[in-house]
């Protein structure tokens, strides 16, 4: 994000050699080139207090557009899903059943459309429980299973590591006592 | 957005009365108020500079972090109606036609959605042709209809003035000769 004017870089401090004047003498006009770096100093640091405040509205204004436009790409990953599933049940009256397998298709492209948005599906069982992916919503007690796994999937979570959209709602596994 | 240190103000030019040095003379030392000043400006300067690098750092993580939340917000409005459609697709077995009176309702939902993220459905005949929310795929030639105004919609269009995210694919009946 390069502003429209890049500041001037600051010199390094001058070591100051002079002595310094009496402090109870009154103040004596300095010599021009001393005056010419304060004027030089102000402007510039003007200019950047101008970049910032440019900068911050400019900035308030890229957040809005940048959430607009993640919105709306990330809605119009659906509407194909919407299109097909009105496509099919346009055929309702014909064969209910075979129009049941087509939504089941538009069911898959559902979760491909959340794959795509990178919230990938997970459903596995016999996996170790894992509270950033998991969230347990009862216990059964399977002498066969592993302690503390997954033994049963209530819900599909979706996303990937460290990017969860939604846990997956689980049955987990008894803990060996 | 507020800095960590707000900036602080640039006192307005002062007026110099002073007549200037010779601009042949030497650099003569500065009264030691002059050389505070450039002290002074010169460090405001750099602070000005440094807040710029960080507001710039700091924009770039939260443009991420803005555009990463809008996507999860917005894909998390149809987990409902993906849970809602393999819920339906559970009992298929049972009695088709009833889930796919089901499966209806799983639609409504998904253009429920589409209206709370900001994109209403549209689908009106009759109406006039609007190039901003409709796209012709056709003509008809309907002596009884208004010219130029929509006589078929064959996809619907979702979005609000000025925010489409697709214009409905429209059949408009032919403009008079």
């Amino acid at each position: 994000m390069a502003t429209g004017q890049e500041p001037v870089t600051p010199p390094e401090q001058e070591q100051r050699t002079e002595s310094p004047a009496s402090p109870a003498a009154p103040a004596a006009p300095g010599p021009e080139d001393r005056a010419a770096e304060v004027d030089e100093l102000r402007d510039n640091w003007r200019r950047a207090l101008a970049d910032l405040d440019n900068l911050r509205k400019r900035h308030a204004k890229e957040l809005e557009r940048v959430r607009a436009e993640e919105r709306a790409r990330t809605a119009a990953a659906w509407l194909p899903v919407l299109d097909n599933l009105e496509r099919a049940l346009a055929h309702a009256d014909a064969d209910p059943s075979a129009v049941l397998k087509g939504i089941e298709t538009v069911r898959d492209q559902a979760v491909e459309v959340l794959r795509g948005l990178g919230y990938p599906r997970h459903e596995e069982t016999g996996v170790p429980f894992d509270p950033t992916r998991h969230e347990v919503v009862g216990v059964v007690d399977d002498p066969g299973a592993e302690p503390n796994t997954v033994a049963q999937v209530v819900s599909p979570g979706y996303g990937a590591d460290g990017n969860q959209l939604r846990p997956a709602f689980v049955m987990v596994s008894k803990r060996q006592e």
